[in-house]
């Protein structure tokens, strides 16, 4: 067999790979929109098979022995080419896999399933200890999976790699250690000041109505509802069923402050997938680089675009014409003030963009204390609300509202928190790029055109796909690797404008 | 390994392979209600990729030793056990899949793939020519299939046996000569005389209304929505996506002359798989024994239930509840005649109980005819029309009111018409000897009351399963083989009353 046909067998597999995660998104997103309450133990069975299969084609034999064939054929697989970056990926991913035991995979996906609904019942019924054995097995079982890839420098290293290509714990580390004196400092310095009024933004705003004003933004963004479509989950995400599937979900409450700009945050998401590379079908390349790359294009849309002054001037009318009764006298100004409020909070997912990290920060020093086994599971809700003391000065009033709220660890998800805040930083090295290169761009936003920042974002980062690792994405789009300092600057100079500071 | 082991490991497999035919049938029930127009490629792919896994599992030459093993080991396979049945229905399965070669396997799956698409764009464009290409290359498969099963006595028994176990066509032909001239004999004596009032029905019902009235009546017949939905599609069906999670689908138009019945007979279906036997979860036992036997659940509620006077007693005042405007001055029995009105018509999934099998004969002697090469493709859109001028006296005025009004064809259901006949003569069979037994059901209808219905069909079929073929099944609740007078019986009975004949 030549090199081409070798390129194709491989071609063939991965295709066959990630079809097979196109049916495994379908079942999930099932699972979260339209399953039936009673069919949760068949979707768990559902899974688990589909899973096996899955696990066995990607650790196949022939398939370990055709990524070896293409990478001795190809020589060095860091060659600036496509084929051998796409054997590298191939490499690399078949090496993951294979590296843990079938039986310990299976354990994994298992525990995770599980997982999930006990932890649904903990959250709904408020009780940690239902959620605590089946979140100590996963964290074991991470644990153990861990062993498989020694030697190396921090236990953590191995799960972050999973949703963060090369980034190291350490690196995260640093930069947090850089980033937490000076966002607490902002935000104390924040909150001395007099609060903007934003009780306009909890009227009982009609639900059908927030989702027009959510389509009618996401599909301004670019967001092509052809090839996907947006349903109702308790939890908004985003996902890939297909090439020319990809969809969206979404929550709505009452009050309008989170669902537009989840809308903008899982459109942003969207129109990642929906911009990969279409020649690169079937291969490794045409995947997200990373967790934190695409929770860039998240935040860059709900934060950077959908919370700055010229989105406002832009798409006021619209809330306006749409909600007329609870808006009508109400400015842009302030309602960008509004959406722009900080203070402490409890949850995650609503904090503002000051406190956003110290959130995630907490999270992975819980994280790494469980890994290195200096905190045992049991005792996690007293260590969370010890944290919360510490970095937000507030104790969650029920744990449902404490080390509850997230639903990572039951997915298996460890290691995936700090992507969050590495996607704002990106987000605003990115975003400080682009205002370089196209100082019109604030003019545009605030006339609602938001086609060149989308090319940008296309040319610089969705067409990309894995063509290059995360920092080397930023590197080429930017100039440099990752850098704090862009975040931190668009925080200051953001909520001292604001607050005036 | 012993004969236990061995039965669990066949319970393993079987299990495997319910589970992976479960996320198929979400793949289908997906693309029918929710997915995206521009995935339909990406489907097309899923489903030809989870196909070959399936065909693959269930011919593993694994799979082929098991059965072989376990059938020497019990011996008699038609002995009357558990075993023995499950072992017949496994040996019966795996040699029927295992027979046909991998390649021509996957031919059909992606000929029916692609001839769906080809159809819904030929049916929409009204132009045969688009779909006649996919049409021949699907009806050469479907014989170049069957040349695997020879010898038998007719091509189309190898077809109608994968729907209908133990049926033969001569069979089906024997009914039909019996039944054809009789049927067309009342339809001939019933079009003289006056009709009775519909044009109620082609009111503009409201169609949630229409969905509410629909979603009681199912719930009331014992519909278990914890364990089911209803979702919208272009074509009702229902679909078994787990044991927990039996969906059904609707379409609904401005009139209510078929949402309700329609309801109702996909209501029948969905109570048949939600009473499949609990206990035999793995088993192939636990299956539906034929699509007639399929077919007689949901045209018994749909007509000897939804169509009789007893249930208009009890529903029409929930109609005129829903739909004060349209109904208030409709009485209970100028509903019954209106929905009993007899007329030759073109579309078969609205013909009226008289005219229906006349439709499904017109298909059984073409599918006949272009299997024994009697007939080309091409020339069947002349020969349809010439049947139903034969027939019911009609020419259809466009191919999409004709030869292009089911899906079937295009999805690889060559065969399959029959069952909708045997499903009407399996009902009436039925429903005369519940009524036997229980000459009190007519009474309990009229109130409202439908749980002696579902509960001597739970125990005569749903909880049979595939315990016994489907004439057995017949056999054992009524006493009697398959026999066309109790549906004659009851049309003559019923027409002659409304139509005073």
């Amino acid at each position: 067999m030549g090199l081409e046909d070798k390129l194709s067998e491989l071609k063939a597999r991965v295709t066959e790979l990630s079809t097979l995660g196109e049916v495994m998104a379908l079942l999930n997103w099932d699972q979260a929109c339209y399953m039936p309450p009673g069919a949760s133990e068949d979707r768990a069975r559902q899974m688990a098979a589909l899973g096996a299969l899955i696990h066995d084609k990607a650790t196949a034999p022939e398939m370990g022995q055709l990524v070896e064939d293409l990478a001795a054929e190809l020589g060095d697989l860091n060659a600036d080419t496509l084929e051998a970056r796409e054997v590298y990926l191939a490499k690399e991913r078949f090496e993951k896999t294979a590296k843990v035991p079938r039986e310990l995979a299976l354990e994994i996906i298992a525990a995770e399933a599980r997982g999930h609904d006990t932890w649904v019942k903990a959250k709904r019924e408020n009780d940690f200890a239902v959620f605590a054995p089946d979140l100590k097995r996963i964290f074991d079982l991470a644990k153990a999976r861990a062993e498989y890839f020694k030697p190396y420098d921090h236990v953590y290293d191995v799960l972050l790699d999973d949703y963060e290509r090369g980034m190291k714990t350490a690196e995260v580390q640093a930069v947090f250690n850089w980033l937490k004196p000076r966002q607490t400092e902002l935000v104390r310095r924040i909150l001395q000041a007099p609060q903007p009024d934003d009780s306009f933004l909890e009227r009982d705003y009609d639900l059908e109505g927030q989702r027009k004003v959510g389509e009618y933004a996401v599909r301004k963004m670019g967001y092509d509802l052809n090839e996907g479509r947006i349903d109702r989950s308790d939890h908004p995400f985003t996902t890939s069923i297909g090439r020319g599937d990809v969809r969206f979900t979404m929550r709505y409450l009452p009050s309008v402050r989170s669902s537009l700009m989840a809308h903008m945050h899982e459109g942003g998401h969207a129109l990642h997938s929906q911009g990969l590379n279409p020649e690169w079908r079937g291969m490794y390349l045409r995947r997200g680089p990373s967790s934190g790359i695409a929770e860039s294009q998240s935040r860059l849309w709900e934060n950077l675009v959908g919370r700055s002054r010229e989105f406002w001037a832009f798409f006021m009318p619209v809330m306006q014409a749409t909600f007329p009764e609870h808006l009508a006298s109400v400015s842009a100004e302030q309602m960008y003030r509004g959406l722009n409020r900080v203070e402490n909070s409890l949850i995650r997912i609503e904090a503002d963009e000051a406190t956003y990290n110290l959130h995630v920060m907490l999270r992975m020093e819980l994280e790494i204390a469980l890994l290195e086994g200096n905190l045992e599971t049991r005792d996690l809700p007293e260590a969370w609300n010890e944290k919360m003391r510490a970095n937000l000065g507030l104790t969650p009033p029920t744990d449902s509202l404490g080390v509850l709220q997230d639903m990572h660890w039951s997915s298996g998800l460890i290691g995936y928190f700090p992507t969050y805040s590495l996607g704002n930083l990106y987000a605003s090295q990115f975003w400080n790029q682009l205002l370089k290169e196209q100082p019109g761009i604030p003019d545009q936003v605030a006339r609602g055109e938001f086609g060149n920042v989308l090319e940008w974002m296309r040319e610089k980062v969705h067409r990309v796909g894995t063509r290059y690792d995360p920092q080397v994405i930023l590197e080429r789009a930017t100039g440099e690797r990752l850098n704090p300092k862009y975040y931190m600057d668009y925080l200051t100079e953001k909520y001292t404008e604001i607050y005036g500071l």
